[in-house]
């Protein structure tokens, strides 16, 4: 029989530590980080290299068994689930986790797919140097899964997002081939930049296996403001100030609703809000400098909120005096979604629009949303620097969570896609499209790069193993892609 | 008769402006820039509008007539040159030449693929800002032609190469679809970033029509350095001390030897060197500043000067005392190329390795090829901070050129091409493939690269119509892509 075949197979290829059967250990990993979706898998599979991979995919292909990658599982969208046939592997990438090299005169860090976040950033700081890109799920994310769903976070302004910090690649194709592009030149053009397809295509193209990253300066001093306001418009105004003003010392630009604030000091026991009094919209403010500039640094952060003030741009600010009260700016940030979960069921939107239209957008849609389903509160906040806000709608109080969801929330969500797409917005800005998203991107989507995203699929994975289900809408006719 | 028919239906698209086969009007453009290639076209189409390139591509077609698209035919591989069958279209860009808008807040301009970079830049400047990207052939090369190449230049050390400034693109596709991915989202993770692989693809793929560019802060301060050291090590070091003392300051470092000066001063009557004695290599230096911060930036530069010199890593060193002697220091670096050109025959390489290994790659490589092919001169000069030197070598003195050309230039440049690719490096660091380096492409790259790239081609433009015989290397067999 050809499974007992193929895992016979596997075994022998991968030893006792590289395959497991054993639902004990595999069932873990087969619900998603939101505990949306939840997979079945004939295995999981763990292999220690990239030489692993390759052979385990091309006895997949021999055999027609489909593969769902995995790194952290810390993903939004359901990306890193298998479908509940049970018939695909679950591949972990897990056991690859060696940082390889990090040399700070290059700006580089090498590491394999498995390396979590937060090991990339003590092995980098402890060289003297950081790697740019930081977000919640930081203990549990793993190199792999940031690179195969670009991910972003709070530095994305002044650093990029993933795209941005990968100078090499190197991943597993559907056919078992190994590419190689880990070399960093600043300059090639020998074709196509392939590595630019597998970032960001959610393992549906080829399993990301290694990478050369980008590292930069630590951080000699901080500055972190909390500005309040009348707007966001007047937000977006403040924004410019401080590009133009601050230049590359500014790192992080987030916002929220007075509303926002409030369910945040509510949620966090014994928390105070920066400001005396209220504001419409609040900014929090990074300002980043090397070692031995903080009287640089408290000049320019000084100068640009009294200036801001006196323009009548900002209502009030206050810089925090040292780091702890920093981080507990920070920490409010970060708790506006433990907040809300609080308030109750919630449908969560992570979208962006140009920038500079961003105000508007949400003063359209927080209204049109409440006023068409009565009971809801619709809230924005986040990285307005990069036109990007998670739009929660929070749903009437006390109703039924299941019965919402499947009906209002639903509805909202469509709703709420859709405008983002009269906008020219994404309906994904940073957490990817996995299998929660990919009906409405095949739904909204601009049908040519569908067309093209469609044929590239075929093209690199003709049988269609490579994560099925995930990212790359059914064709028109319903076709797998 | 099918192509009577084409013919017509051309014209009746296009009408008279924008399609011609008057030989007068059609010859010009059929020699690239440095004169290797001459090819022959069955008409000239010089089309309006996106929606005119995308009526055009399609009855192309229905024909099966082949597309050579071209800008400001100042590439330097032949790209942009049909072959000598006469079977092909040329399309010409140039008729689109509108920047369509120039938003200094959202750092960005909008402009079709025939504009000038010349053109661009000054209309950029005339509102404040600057466009990050210049290089030699400004005065001819376009927007299109430069994404399509993925041009470099001298900024590139700080600013990234034309990948990094396009935030939005338009392009016509093989079929004739219009990929309208203009709206330029700082985040945007709805599948694979299509545009990524446009750029750089040498219209094998699509012809770039429109894009969405990033315009930075103009410059108010420049200091230019002239420094002199031991070696193209030392000057590494002086690149390492400088990135780490300067940060965003330092746009450019370029270096070139004693001989290569000695050549260009030779070349240039009238002028003189920067420093007094000789050194064994130059380093050419630009540190910018913001408007207004003429002395800080005064500071740094003497203060990395002096510590560099106090610290025995250079000879000598001068800070351009105007923009006059800048100008004249950048003058003697742009005249490397025609300086060279004078001393007789060469074969030209514009290669890259990692920054870190090319002074050891020059060590290696220069007496090698010398050594090989006596009486030959080679020179390594350029952009040491993008790890990209153009490599060349000279033929021996007296020797006749065509003969040359085709037994040793071949031969060293096969050798040289073949050292880069055993140094992890690339043989076409920025001017692209094109069809003078598809076939080394094919002898050396990457087969596992190939092979993905001849799928994309193949599931993109299946007729194999847009720019036939450039950038992807004929498979194994000899099948055309």
């Amino acid at each position: 029989m050809t499974e007992t075949t193929f895992f016979e197979e596997a075994s022998a290829l991968l030893g006792p530590r590289g395959l497991t059967r054993d639902p004990e250990l595999v069932d873990a990993w087969l619900t998603d980080w939101r505990g949306r979706f939840k997979g079945k898998a004939c295995a999981l599979a763990s292999p220690a290299s990239a030489e692993e991979v390759s052979a385990l995919v091309k006895l997949c292909a021999k055999h027609d068994v489909p593969i769902v990658p995995q790194g952290g599982n810390s993903g939004m969208c359901g990306g890193a689930t298998p479908d509940e046939s049970g018939t695909a592997v679950l591949l972990s990438l897990r056991r690859m986790d060696a940082i390889r090299a990090i040399d700070a005169d290059a700006g580089q860090a090498v590491c394999e797919a498995g390396v979590i976040l937060q090991k990339l950033h003590e092995a980098v700081e402890a060289g003297g140097m950081r790697f740019p890109l930081t977000l919640g799920g930081k203990g549990s994310a793993t190199i792999g899964g940031l690179i195969s769903t670009n991910a972003g976070g709070t530095q994305v302004l002044q650093h990029g997002s993933m795209r941005a910090q990968v100078l090499g690649l190197e991943a597993v194709l559907a056919d078992g081939q190994i590419f190689n592009a880990m070399t960093a030149l600043k300059k090639d053009n020998r074709g196509f930049d392939l590595k630019q397809l597998l970032i960001g295509s959610e393992g549906t193209l080829g399993i990301v296996t290694a990478a050369t990253l980008r590292i930069v300066p630590a951080i000699g001093e901080r500055r972190v403001i909390w500005a309040g306001m009348d707007s966001l418009e007047t937000a977006r105004a403040l924004l410019l100030k401080c590009q133009h003003g601050a230049g590359h010392a500014l790192e992080g630009f987030e916002v929220l609703a007075q509303s926002t604030l409030e369910d945040v000091l509510r949620h966090l026991p014994g928390s105070r809000g920066p400001l005396a009094g209220k504001h419409a919209w609040h900014a929090l403010i990074e300002l980043v400098a090397e070692p031995g500039e903080a009287g640089k640094i408290d000049q320019l952060a000084e100068g640009m909120m009294v200036s801001s003030f006196e323009s009548g741009l900002i209502e009030d600010a206050t810089i925090a005096a040292n780091e702890s009260q920093a981080e507990a700016f920070w920490l409010l940030r970060d708790s506006i979604a433990p907040a809300e979960r609080e308030k109750g069921p919630a449908v969560q939107h992570d979208i962006s629009v140009p920038v500079e239209r961003m105000p508007a957008f949400v003063a359209a849609a927080v209204p049109r949303i409440e006023q068409e389903w009565p009971g809801t509160e619709a809230i924005a906040f986040g990285h307005l620097g990069d036109g990007n806000v998670h739009f929660h709608v929070i749903a009437p109080h006390g109703i039924d969570p299941s019965g919402w969801y499947k009906t209002d929330g639903k509805a909202i969500s469509a709703q709420v896609y859709e405008m983002v797409t009269q906008w020219d917005g994404s309906i994904s800005a940073e957490h990817g499209i996995g299998q929660l998203k990919r009906d409405e991107l095949g739904r909204l989507g601009n049908p040519v790069a569908l067309d093209i995203m469609r044929k590239v699929k075929q093209a690199l994975d003709p049988q269609g193993l490579l994560n099925p289900g995930k990212l790359v809408p059914l064709a028109q006719g319903g076709a797998t892609p």
